[in-house]
């Protein structure tokens, strides 16, 4: 039986580790970085991944960066004492594709969860509830997920920061995504939809 | 704006050139492997990229080996008198999958095209030619694709070995693919089909 060239194999394997590839997509990748990517290409993809190991959590907001803080927490247009909270540095990039927000970011790097096994004790807090303690902070938004492991997180970050009166806490909105039709959306959206109503001017 | 950090930005940039992956597949590549893979398994992409430099053109068939000769070409228990034209290093890998030839290959790396400007001067045939003008080759099966490209270079080739009446030149069957309905067959392959049609025994 005839095997793929041991460094073939070897490559495929390692593209079948990433998200939703399989073997089929792997090989097809393998072939294309054999066939269709310059000499040059194939350098810049080995150097970006060995550039990797320069990344690193924002030592402020627990975001990734390649220098000391991150480009948000070394912003010094942006309010640094309005906080929004999100679960992962996805968030916060999608966030920041709205260009609209102009506080700064903390990730937790996860939310508490139950059946995943993580408690707060795997979250990154200590350095966002040293902020509010050292009176850095005018507003939390709360912007984990919508969902029961986000929502409970959001709650027992709202516990902490009750030490905090002076600290304004307030939680992103549920509700209809824009654009979609109220005959499509699940009972809890249309509950909260219909619980966060405001006056229509 | 906020952008990526750069090293991030660069890994996204590489892995969009993969085929098929957009700027939002790019970007799940580069955070699984920021979050998922381990040291090790990056490690290990890195030097499998390196490797490819070890990959050449067998200098017998034209596949893709890492030694001397491709493992097909090394083996000697296989009939190196039966060789088989491909267009591509994948289409051997296919038929090799069967695991029911055992004859050798030869790659064209191509096909003639006049829409893509491929003549048999890009074509991997002088090898195949040699083989042919020393007596070293019973019967050439010609498994070019079932393409106008495909057709045009197993007729060429075909010429070709016309100045060698010793050489039996075979083409791979037209037909319904195995598990087909009639109805959902295009013209073409409907009429190829009715063109090889077999004593039924």
């Amino acid at each position: 039986m005839y095997n793929y060239p041991k460094t073939l194999e070897d490559l495929i394997n390692s593209f079948s580790l990433l998200p939703g590839v399989g073997k089929k997509t792997a090989e097809r990748y393998a072939f294309s970085v054999i066939n269709n990517f310059r000499e040059e290409e194939i350098e810049e993809l080995i150097s970006n991944l060995e550039n990797l190991k320069n990344l690193h959590s924002c030592p402020s907001c627990g975001s990734l960066t390649d220098s000391d803080l991150c480009s948000v927490c070394s912003d010094d247009t942006r309010n640094h004492r309005l906080v929004m909270v999100v679960e992962d540095v996805k968030d916060l990039f999608a966030m920041e594709k709205l260009k609209d927000y102009n506080g700064i970011y903390h990730v937790l790097h996860g939310a508490i969860s139950f059946s995943k096994g993580v408690s707060v004790d795997d979250l990154n807090i200590d350095s966002l509830m040293t902020k509010a303690a050292n009176d850095q902070v005018d507003e939390v938004i709360l912007a984990t997920n919508a969902t029961l492991e986000g929502e409970t997180t959001a709650r027992y970050l709202k516990e902490l920061l009750n030490d905090y009166p002076n600290i304004k806490v307030s939680r992103i909105a549920y509700g209809l995504p824009v654009g979609s039709a109220l005959v499509y959306a699940d009972e809890m959206t249309l509950l909260k939809a219909l619980e966060g109503r405001r006056e229509y001017k």
